[in-house]
């Protein structure tokens, strides 16, 4: 027997085929009984006639509850008014396990609960959509920078020291000394970068941060492309193009779970480039024009952000930020000392930072001075500043955080529904 | 003046176009100099004539040194004898920065050495080389996977228990508790095979191992697939799959860098379907009859691993393992409760386990009894257990190194070269 997938079920119309799974919801009215059938792939409707399958199968079918897992077998029909366009008119069924008392019922659960049971909270609609949006985000961007010939360069999670300071992370026991978890594989990017050109690194990034805010996560993916011989302006169109590349992806490939989630699809397809630039002290005026009491040299926190892309409905760009709020490694405005040529994107509807990047420092003296600024210990900088000492070339990169993407194009308030596991300062399981 | 990227420069033949990026080598015979351009993406020879760029330019090619950044213009003209059959005449030479001393010199280093400089090493030819395969064979896995309806579900790295046991984890302090780093995200993909029918995971991954081999390094990447209704056989069709297509795709878009590294393309295009399955009982009846003193029970090393690889020259898929040398959430053979429904692959050429597998136990008292079995403490697997409360199905799945495949394709005797920044129990750095 053929086993099928609901999401390829088409293909099957008219045959008659298996389906794997398990049981979503079920109702039955007199001799006929109406499946939800759930098998990972998608949800189809399956029709379960006493008629059809006999007394016996019958009884069975009635005795089946939520998350029971079975196998059905039957033809595949069309129906324009079944979800999907599709049902099944079962002839058989095979069950593999009864469940009983599945603890996630079609009732209201609280927050806790559903996290302590995210092991089979992934199971509902809901839940699932949110994993396939992110998977094909993640898609996307891999597929951008695959076919703009940027080269994989993984990025290593030990590392002997902090791109950003320390009071952020975690650290283990590295057979008797310290190894600290990369908040960030940007230095190792810029290394990268000189080998092939066009790097990226995309993988799982820790911060120790105490924040309990809606975005914040202690374990969150981050993918870090870095250009050699690329300038602050360029580093934006990048920036902008990888936007707009997975904004065109999900809205082609899954329309059905944006549906599910009740995303307002009007607000993603109005996303157009050129995508807003401004600079801080431009924002810094938008910000006191509306009311907003802001002073020039403080970082935006959530409110700022929020306000600033609530202007444009569309992603804006931020760049040439204060030199004292931003990392060692940005390169200083040639024109305004005061600022570096760093840039952030902020995602609108109140989804703030989703992008944080810059120009790269060039100089080796001016590096030099900064990691002094800074107190960082110049000795554990000595093979990255190599990258100024042989062949510095101009270039640039940044680093965009996946959960708040996915939270954005998904329109969830909290991010943490982005990821399967989510680890936040008070989480640690399942 | 368009910027024209070496690896599509047969695009531009006939044209003249810039290039950026830095001196490989150079050499001069008279008034010609030859300049091996290497901008990441590529390495051409550029003809610099005397007559062509005039006499101050000449003194500026004559100046260049071992990695210097500079941008060339020139027009771009076919050569079949140049090295990937173009060339470019240059006309201008802009000089970003003279390298002095560049510590990597065409001369014989020791690996110490050029470990303490991989962020530049990384720059070589054939490091170069092995980033490229490195990189297609990931993406390889990743469109292997997406194309076959798996769904990515990142699995955490912070965990609050060992799926294995903790003698080989590193731990990190979490906020007053211990976390400890993924070895394996295998007991969650179990979960999300229940939720999205086909999964998979694939990120970095850690062990504490005080092995010092060629063939361990402390954080690695692997993938792990996971299969809802599937059983060991259909498990062994995917592995098999899987690898056939990382070999295809290796040969038809990195041939150029596997000549780099003079692997032997023959013993990669010898590879075909079906792979010989052989159960572990008859492994050991191979190795006795080879004159390996083997006693049924105990686990392959590298030279059993070797011995049997080398019968077949493909690689072989081990099934059926001691119970007692394997994990607790290994199927146990219906037919014979000494084994379990174990898997393993085995690399030719001597290379070794690349995959480890199985189907997984799906009866709740069998797994509690191996959990009390092996002195893990149950309360930590209440959540994985939940998996076969409700809805159990049978199902499978596998680990593959990233590393030691990247190894046995690009044919090097250490995974220290397959990753870009290795991490083993005696190097941190850079």
């Amino acid at each position: 027997m053929t086993v099928a997938r609901i999401n390829r079920i088409s293909e099957f119309e008219g045959k008659t085929v298996q389906l794997n799974g398990w049981v979503y919801n079920s109702r039955r009215s007199g001799k006929i009984g109406f499946l939800m059938f759930r098998d990972g792939f998608g949800i189809m409707q399956c029709i379960v006639a006493k008629n059809d399958v006999g007394e016996e199968a019958f009884e069975v079918f009635k005795s089946l509850t939520q998350e029971s897992s079975l196998s059905v077998v039957g033809e595949v029909v069309k129906n324009d008014r079944a979800p999907g366009g599709f049902e099944m008119v079962v002839s058989e069924l095979m069950v593999h396990q009864l469940s009983s008392e599945y603890p996630i019922t079609p009732k209201e659960h609280g927050t806790d609960f559903l996290m302590n049971h995210r092991h089979l909270w992934l199971r509902s609609k809901r839940q699932h959509a949110i994993l396939k949006v992110r998977h094909e985000i993640i898609k996307a961007v891999r597929d951008f920078f695959d076919s703009n010939d940027f080269t994989l360069c993984d990025s290593p999670i030990f590392t002997p020291n902090a791109a950003e300071g320390t009071s952020t992370l975690f650290g283990t026991d590295y057979f008797g000394n310290t190894a600290f978890l990369a908040q960030t594989g940007q230095l190792y990017g810029e290394a990268a970068a000189m080998a092939v050109g066009r790097h990226y690194n995309f993988g799982p990034t820790f911060r120790a941060e105490k924040s309990k805010t809606r975005r914040h996560l202690t374990e969150f993916w981050m993918v870090e492309p870095e250009i050699a011989y690329c300038e602050i302006d360029e580093n934006m169109n990048w920036a902008e193009r990888l936007i707009l590349f997975i904004i065109e992806r999900v809205l082609e490939n899954r329309k059905n779970e944006l549906d599910v989630l009740e995303r307002d699809l009007g607000k993603l397809e109005h996303i157009k480039a050129p995508f807003p630039r401004l600079s801080y002290t431009e924002c810094v005026e938008l910000l006191n024009k509306g009311g907003i009491n802001f002073t020039w040299g403080d970082d935006f926190g959530a409110p700022e952000e929020t306000f600033i892309g609530e202007q444009f409905n569309q992603p804006v760009m931020v760049h040439r930020f204060p030199t004292a709020i931003k990392a060692f490694y940005m390169k200083r405005d040639p024109e305004n000392e005061k600022v570096v040529l760093g840039m952030d994107v902020l995602a609108p509807e109140g989804f703030g930072e989703i992008i944080g990047g810059s120009e790269r420092e060039t100089e080796i003296n001016l590096l030099e001075d900064r990691i002094k600024d800074e107190e960082l210990n110049q000795a554990d900088y000595e093979w990255f500043l190599d990258l100024r000492r042989y062949g510095s070339v101009p270039h640039s990169g940044f680093g965009m955080g996946i959960e708040r993407v996915v939270a954005w194009i998904c329109n969830l308030p909290h991010v943490r529904e982005t990821i399967p596991f989510p680890r936040t300062i008070g989480r640690l399981n399942p």
